[in-house]
């Protein structure tokens, strides 16, 4: 065996990795082969942080963007000794993963899942796996740091100062994602972002001569970055001085493309793409362990004085330097209790007091306002009162409405183009993907973020958005022009099944206020969720504002569904609608209503809401009784039939919508008075 | 006014566009009446299109990705007087668009709908609006003019040597899916593709300057590409010249920025974002018509001798290459009878015969086989004789089993790499976006496109998918790893609400096949279907193949669902599944069957194809009075309600899944024989 400690500490990466691998015969062993020595200098010789405090606000934080090279970050929690955190804090008891736990790997209920999952495994600060993901996560990330920076520090009191740093590989800078996110991180010139790029020319299919020969070194010169080489993987001096580079640089974020060998050391399928997603096999590991100078038969074998020597370098760096930040905080505390309150909630994941207090009650008006209007105005009335909740658009925020108006809100912009890291209203440009994955990064940091766009547009950014369901992020996501309702810009801007596939991913709350008080409960419902994203669905028209005097009061979204208006007695028939549809059920119940028909009016803003509720609460809203039914929307009917059940109506839409000013929509796509009349009626056994 | 005819054509173009935009009260002027020079040089000067035979198959095309500027194409489609195509080809009764035509810009069923629309209106190449989708399309039918060449060209037949030219803005450049695109452009070489770049420094928030600043020069070299700058998009001189040098350069795809000023020549609105999605309003259209020397008060002027000089230019050129091409592929078809026949057989979107005389008709096996090996091998029985099937994956071939094997399928690599064009195994790398992308672009050669992924990362390509249904493409998607049955890849790559959310896409046939004779039926189903997309939804896993003398045959699933095994007399429960869960409750049944319940058990391949089928065959499959039902299927519940009612059980998922191997996933989940027995017992009222 070598005696060197350093290549120990390496070599017990690399087969920790394998053995984990190979046991659960499955996971990619390759990767972590050929980064352990760049990773092990970056955690043991660099990364600020305190293993026995993992929660830490100022560490360092560190992004597996390549999430299926999972068991080289469970070696280096393994190996730094981070303890475990669940809920209420940081664990004394026990280490975040044990060798059982590695010997677990890829097993059930264990804490060594096949990529790393965020809230699952103390020291795994995102969720990774959907390649690109993490390197936008990074940005979000990098952009917190700088936010809370500027706004939080004081003279003599630095207290955010870290640095985010991302292993990325070939398939995230393939994707698209990442390349927004690039782009934008050039522009805000995030120095206190660094991306390692493992490059090993190595895909699934074989060699990236078949499809990836661009310069990436000079595609991110043109984003804007500091580009450093490392020519080899395992040259672990010049990996410390290139990560000296890129923190010295400041006013730039830093690629260091690695030039590594996938799978090094394994004697027949080093720098083969067998060696990136299947176990090496027994022999192979056997013989890789034998180039290593590692005992051939022993499996997760840590030699003694490794995990001393690796924390020997972060724990004691990291040790220092958290009780040195408490210090300061304490101090800060003293002087700013304000501001330390605030930095309490953000890591808390609390909300401010007050934070509701502004938001309007709006008057019955029968001509109305576009809810993505009057979600703009609630938006306002909240951050207001929120500091600490930032967002923006994909380049649509004058449509959108959500540019925050208020004095001192501000846009986030670099010194160098003439703004400050303070400002609250982030530019993402046309990057609805990045938009996405960076939310989920500011949402890791505690602080509350919002994005939007049309949602049309969601479809450009549903990994994120199911990754902020997974990661438990209270991210809002807010789509405008959410129907047919967009009129003129016709069919490829007129969501049809989008408000399905968001209702159908588990975990985000979907929101389709029917009016202006519907969107401020919308909204204050929303921010009191504090694990989970939500949906708001608003739209471009105009929606009349429900008179709350004759009809069920808002506050009703809270549960999913409420009835809105009810008939004497057992109804002939109900009605059920969402957002714009509301407006249209409330009219034709006024005609059957007239016509001497007993109609329930359901708005049903939130399916999940509703889902969620006792099903004394569902059956009282939808009695089992009444199968007499006609649900409306402007969307795709998959989902529906839930409520409306076997004999039911819907009056949806059934394929795409078209260019056309959005009456006439209505009219040719059969959303009239007249048409869900007649459905009632027919519902009610009472044909006209 | 100006005397110059060309300065009249260009200020025609100009006019037109803020004459339709105001009338409509709704668009995008500025962009227009910026490139109005640009558009004009290419299309009267250099591209090679016959507008009195719009489908020449050897036409030069031009994709407008920035689809919000529609005017600018119908103004160019009106000018050139292209010829209307309806179903059964050309028209020569009536232009694609006439003025009439132009000032219904907008309107309910016009022909001049807000983003330009393929199969709608004669001239437009592809369906563009979303941004960078165009972008990608171009790519595709780059790709398809360098296959199609490669294959069918013949020494002094040159029937394909045109170009492809995209005109794309700032949106289209920040996002991913075009960085995705241009990277694979530049890694193939494709010299016959220039995008022009509308450089306008104006995007909706305002300058781009708050989130756009990088060198889009430099990253386009980076990538590989020729890059060229235009200084003033009013110097028609200047673009004709770098025109030529853009087809000069054969061994590169080329882009042009193009520095403009967003509305052009409008006195207050020039240069800013309120000049690009709104009317000018009438005063400033007033202006701008002054400024360019218009008579202020004409709307939807057309100069004399405008068209004329117009087609001159485009319709001389044009006419005499589309003649010369049918002269020579009158000689082809003479010498080259058979490629002939392909071609008409590509240029019609017809099937060649016998393409289905291979397809594998596959024995019981209780152990089965995965339904993504089974699939590789129908695809390739079918594509060996379908020799214009050609598509690939985003790096995971290995996975989707896609890989074309047989003699002379070869890669898709250009001649520089080592490779031809006249491959059909194309690489897409870690690129799902652009992939679906580009494969529009080669079903819109008449290419029958195929590409691959898992399925949880359809999500990264919704976008292509749903343009795809909207234009009518039949491209397939084939996505893997459909399920739980992933394993230990765990959450991140498990999909739950996919197939709800392809379901809940119009006009998108979704398959998932519960064995390998259903696989080579929706194979043999899917091909038949030339006006959609289809999506395969196929398993990791092992899957018993159903002995088919016991069970129905697997020709039922071209009827979406079917009747697999019967009860005598009426059942007790219909159970329900899709998929690998088929094999579920086929257990489950025989366990009732010796219970002595009657059980109906449904297959459901294909909810689309289904829901198609008289009611008379829906309700002899799932009969109206038989409500205890069963569902089983390894994803979202959304959807399943329709089919089992108010009163049916689903058995699926309801949240994310987990990391361990699949058989325990299943157990963890529910998805277990003994849990479909108990549902079923429950739903027939006879619990155990």
């Amino acid at each position: 065996m070598p005696t060197n400690i350093d290549t120990l500490c390496i070599n017990t990466i690399r087969t920790l990795s394998m053995d984990a691998v190979q046991k659960a015969n499955s996971g990619h062993p390759g990767t972590a082969m050929a980064l352990a020595p760049v990773a092990y200098t970056l955690w043991r010789d660099v990364l600020n942080y305190d293993p026995a405090n993992p929660l830490w606000p100022n560490r360092d934080r560190f992004v597996l963007s390549i999430g299926h090279a999972s068991m080289l970050l469970y070696s280096l929690i393994y190996l730094a000794g981070i303890r475990d955190v669940r809920p209420g804090g940081v664990s004394n008891d026990r280490p975040a993963l044990t060798l059982e736990d590695i010997e677990q790997f890829r097993q059930l209920d264990s804490l060594t899942p096949g990529h790393p999952e965020y809230h699952h495994t103390a020291g795994v600060e995102t969720t990774t796996g959907p390649l690109g993901q993490g390197c936008g996560n990074s940005v979000g990330m990098a952009i917190a740091e700088k936010w809370l920076a500027e706004r939080y520090n004081r003279p003599g009191f630095t207290l955010f100062d870290h640095h985010v740093y991302t292993l990325c590989g070939d398939g995230d800078n393939m994707e698209g994602v990442s390349s927004e996110a690039a782009s934008i991180a050039g522009h805000l010139k995030l120095g206190n972002l660094t991306w390692i790029y493992d490059s090993n020319h190595i895909s699934i299919e074989g060699s990236t001569r078949i499809a990836f020969t661009e310069s990436v070194h000079k595609r991110f010169e043109a984003y804007g970055w500091h580009v450093l080489e490392l020519k080899d993987a395992n040259d672990t001096g010049d990996m410390r001085r290139l990560l000296a580079e890129a923190k010295a640089e400041t006013s730039r974020p830093t690629l260091i493309i690695v030039h590594s060998i996938i799978g090094w050391g394994a004697p027949h399928l080093a720098g083969t793409a067998e060696a990136h997603g299947s176990p090496l096999g027994v022999e192979e590991v056997r013989e890789t362990k034998k180039f290593y100078g590692w005992p051939e038969d022993r499996n997760f074998y840590v030699p003694e004085g490794v995990p001393e020597h690796f924390q020997a370098g972060i724990a004691t760096r990291g040790a220092a330097a958290s009780r040195a930040w408490d210090e300061l905080f304490r101090a800060y505390r003293a002087k700013y209790p304000d501001e330390a309150a605030q930095l309490d909630h953000i890591f808390a994941g609390t909300l401010p007091e007050g934070w509701d207090s502004d938001i309007p009650v709006f008057d019955a008006d029968a001509k109305g306002v576009a809810s993505r209007a009057s979600s703009g105005k609630v938006l306002n009335e909240i951050a207001k009162n929120y500091p600490w909740m930032i967002g923006g658009s994909a380049d649509l925020s004058p449509s959108t409405k959500t540019h925050l108006t208020f004095d001192g809100a501000g846009d986030f912009q670099p010194p160098q183009w003439g703004g400050t890291y303070g400002g609250r209203n982030l530019h993402f440009g046309v990057r609805e993907h990045a938009m996405g994955s960076i939310s989920n990064g500011l949402a890791l940091y505690g602080i509350r973020a919002y994005c939007s766009g049309f949602l049309i547009f969601s479809d450009y950014m549903k990994p994120p958005i199911r990754l902020s369901s997974l990661m438990k992020l209270p991210v809002t996501y807010i789509f405008t022009h959410d129907s047919i309702g967009v009129g003129e810009d016709g069919p490829t801007h007129q969501p049809i099944e989008q408000l399905a596939q968001l209702r159908a991913t588990p975990g985000v709350t979907v929101l389709r206020p029917a009016d202006a008080n519907e969107v401020a409960e919308a909204w204050r419902t929303l921010v009191q969720i504090r694990d989970r994203p939500s949906v708001l669905a608003l739209s471009r028209q105009n929606l009349p504002t429900i008179c709350r005097k004759t009809y069920a009061p808002a506050t009703g979204l809270a549960k999913g569904a409420y009835v809105l208006a009810d008939a004497q007695g057992r109804p002939d028939v109900i009605l059920m609608a969402t957002g714009s549809e509301v407006g249209l059920i409330v009219k034709a119940a006024e005609k059957l209503k007239a016509d001497g028909i007993k109609v329930r009016l359901v708005s049903m803003p939130s399916w999940d809401l509703f889902e969620a509720q006792p099903k004394a609460y569902r059956d009282s809203v939808l009695p089992p009784d009444v199968t007499a039914r006609v649900a409306v929307e402007q969307a795709a009917q998959l989902g529906w039939d839930r409520y409306t059940g076997l004999v039911g109506e819907t009056i949806v839409m059934h394929g795409f919508g078209a260019s056309a000013p959005a009456g006439q929509l209505e009219v040719k796509f059969g959303f009239t008075v007249d048409a869900v009349v007649a459905a009632a009626r027919r519902q009610a056994g009472k044909p006209a």
